[in-house]
């Protein structure tokens, strides 16, 4: 056994693993790499973390941070070895507190579960990444989670007042606090939201809540038309509504949807379709239901059915979740990458994808975020003659798509992060200068490049 | 002449200024301190900010950089000497774009005017700083601008997409985007925001804008005690309501606003008083108005004003600007402070204010925005025998009163920063460890210390 590993199992009895099947359990994410750590720490405490990296600092060993593991880009694979610090452990709710707007919860607490502690109090955490009920908030912390309602609400770092951070030399940093404005000194918790346990480990947060809207309403909607169904999005926008999420999907995806589903869920000539979600007042939801109606239908939509009551605005979101299992469904394996364009070339991106099918043969299916032009663009990975997948053809496409995207104005990524699977295209992305301004603050906050090496391929 | 200045005639002779006068015009903000640049730089466009930055890096010359200098802790006062760069000359705004939902503009438009094109078009840029008609974006970035609609809609930095930066070494670096999610690495974007000039010179920024909501309301109320205001706010928020704005004032300032407004506006027993504004759908602002006029009289308000027109609303925050001006014409100098408190401190914080002036005499008057803690709290400078202002012991109870704000988790600055004026408190405001990572950030984007040197200690 290593003295490092020695020297933390006398430090850490309780929280220091290295059998097997924990090192196995700690090896990756939702994506497809995976790589053994040498031991894990399972972290309690915030004083477990900073111990374990205080060694981890005095050897020189890489560290890898993780909450729950849900990422989609190899965020926490530990590609170097090493040590992995899991704080999912850390699942304490230590606060929820209306009359300062603050919940404070240890990083390893699911989103869901803080959700639902605020929603208790009447109160609410907006933030809900398609992952809420598995991811935690130390991970949605450290890749600024979004999910459908960024649209009014804004992303995770829209709500992080407060930080405890464990730094590369095991030394333990709070910034901001729990004010709601804080202008002392630069963004600190701004630069670890989203810095995908690269600058420090997320221990605690202390998380800005505001009073839950009295009501919310729902609606879809079916199109002849992909380009009918965007312009319907810019057209409830320029009625002046701002709603809480607007879902788009495209005709590939709708046709395995009427596959999974069977008939009568969706209309057989749909070609795009709309989620729409409004909150507020309940004086006005019914009219401005009825007004965003009337967009949609004076925009081409061919099926509107609204939802008022939770079970049935419920049921449109599971529709929206079933969206995503009927390509599943389909028993191909896609690509699932979440690129960002700015909202007026949506019909652009689709017309894009679709030729890329025409020429290809490679389905691309697209839905997602429309009002924020985050869509989930899926290239679908079609089989060999052995019944393989049959990879490199996809991966050509997820290039030239990103090579879209980039000279169109978008970004690789609006939610999932760079990681190990973006890392090769985040020069493209943010070009030299960028890059060389990265470099520099990884080397300040962790000069030995300890701290999860090898992601966004700094 | 010294060479470098001569060097920056000859590369930039348009722009380039030594005269007296401008040096004068550009030696400090709204702070009482002052110093003289040996040189300015009235840039017009990016390019030029660019060739002085990179000329003054080749000679390590101090930079400070300077929007519309309308700060309120000296930030740009160019304490070393050196060089004034200004971006107050790029005045254009580039575009407002309801289909991307974005507007672009050079750091030096003034807010209010970028506020004003996306009104012409239906759409809105929330953050409102008390001086929007006369700060600019870029100094609103670099300080991360709050003001009363913060409370709903968030600071400066919800809306700040991508930025266009010139580094300590003149390069220029395009961080963010366009787009409304962007996962692209360490969040640049964010660092930069409130970095007051100390990281590298904000020359253009991609701005998010929403749709205008529908409707505005407000109201204002007052109470026979202060502690009956502030459980007011908590009881609005807590039934359920986010109002855009909730400002609230001391009986302090409510007197002085009596002597200076006249009989009649205010009532005689008023000590305590909150504005609110509320913003959304027609079809119900009438009765969320009604709602919280309800809970703002059970909560024992005496008189309740209520505004639906926008001429009647403009006249409630011409109220709150009164109580500004009040306090000027008591004919006493007074210390803003914009601390920041947990909101549930509200109370507290004004009867420790009202415990010093009773102890010392000294006048502290509280006003701000209660629904997020942003209090403004006004040390009033008495005179001496001779007529002249006795700071020593007005400063002292600055101290007082940051060191009670920061022993009940607060922050000694929501809006206005740390510049010059509160570096003697950040240390202790932030602690070592924080101090430590500015000190290191600050190291790794600007290694020779010459952008804004002094400022904030570092």
């Amino acid at each position: 056994m290593e003295s490092w590993i020695l020297e933390l199992q006398e430090a850490l009895p309780e929280c220091t693993h290295t059998d097997a099947v924990t090192l196995q359990a700690h090896s990756g994410d939702k994506w497809h790499a995976a790589a053994l750590p040498d031991a894990v720490v399972l972290a309690t405490e915030t004083e477990h973390v900073a111990k374990a990296m205080g060694i981890a600092h005095r050897y020189n060993i890489p560290v890898t941070a993780r909450g729950a593991g849900v990422g989609y880009v190899g965020g926490c694979v530990p590609v170097r070895g090493g040590l992995v610090i899991s704080v999912a452990r850390m699942q304490r709710i230590l606060e929820v507190n209306p009359a300062d707007g603050v919940a404070v919860a240890e990083a390893g607490v699911l989103t869901a579960d803080l959700q639902d502690a605020c929603q208790r109090v009447g109160w609410f955490y907006p933030p809900d990444p398609a992952s809420r009920k598995e991811s935690s908030i130390g991970g949605n912390i450290a890749t600024n989670a979004g999910g459908p309602r960024c649209l009014k609400y804004g992303v995770t770092r829209a709500y992080v007042l407060g930080l405890e951070v464990v730094l590369a030399d095991g030394s333990i940093l709070r910034c901001g606090g729990r004010t709601h404005k804080n202008k002392q000194g630069f963004d600190l918790v701004g630069l670890f939201c989203g810095s995908e346990g690269m600058l420090g480990i997320i221990t605690q947060a202390t998380l800005r809540i505001i009073p839950a809207p009295q009501t919310r309403a729902a609606l879809h909607a079916s199109f002849p038309d992909f380009s009918l169904a965007a312009a319907a999005v810019q057209n409830v926008l320029q009625s002046g509504h701002l709603p809480a999420a607007m879902e788009i999907t495209d005709a590939y995806t709708l046709a395995a949807a009427r596959n999974h589903l069977g008939p009568g869920i969706l209309p057989e000539n749909a070609k795009g379709h709309i989620i729409i979600e409004i909150d507020g007042r309940k004086d006005a939801i019914s009219a401005e239901l009825a007004e965003i109606e009337a967009v949609l239908k004076s925009t081409g939509a061919t099926e509107v059915v609204s939802a008022r009551s939770e079970c049935e605005i419920e049921a449109i979101w599971q529709l929206r979740r079933e969206f995503s299992y009927s390509l599943k469904a389909t028993g191909l394996t896609k690509l699932n990458e979440d690129i960002v364009i700015p909202r007026s070339a949506l019909v652009h991106l689709v017309e894009f994808c679709a030729a890329m099918q025409q020429e290809t043969g490679i389905p691309v299916a697209c839905f997602g975020h429309s009002g924020d032009g985050n869509i989930h663009t899926n290239i679908m990975v079609l089989k060999n003659e052995r019944g393989e997948d049959n990879r490199p053809p996809a991966d050509a496409l997820v290039h030239r798509l990103f090579d879209w995207v980039l000279a169109h104005g978008g970004s690789i990524t609006g939610e999932h992060g760079i990681g190990l699977a973006k890392a090769p295209w985040f020069p493209q992305a943010v070009g030299s200068t960028a890059i060389r301004v990265h470099q520099a603050l990884k080397s300040a906050l962790d000069p030995t490049h300890i701290l999860n090496p090898g992601k966004m391929g700094l």
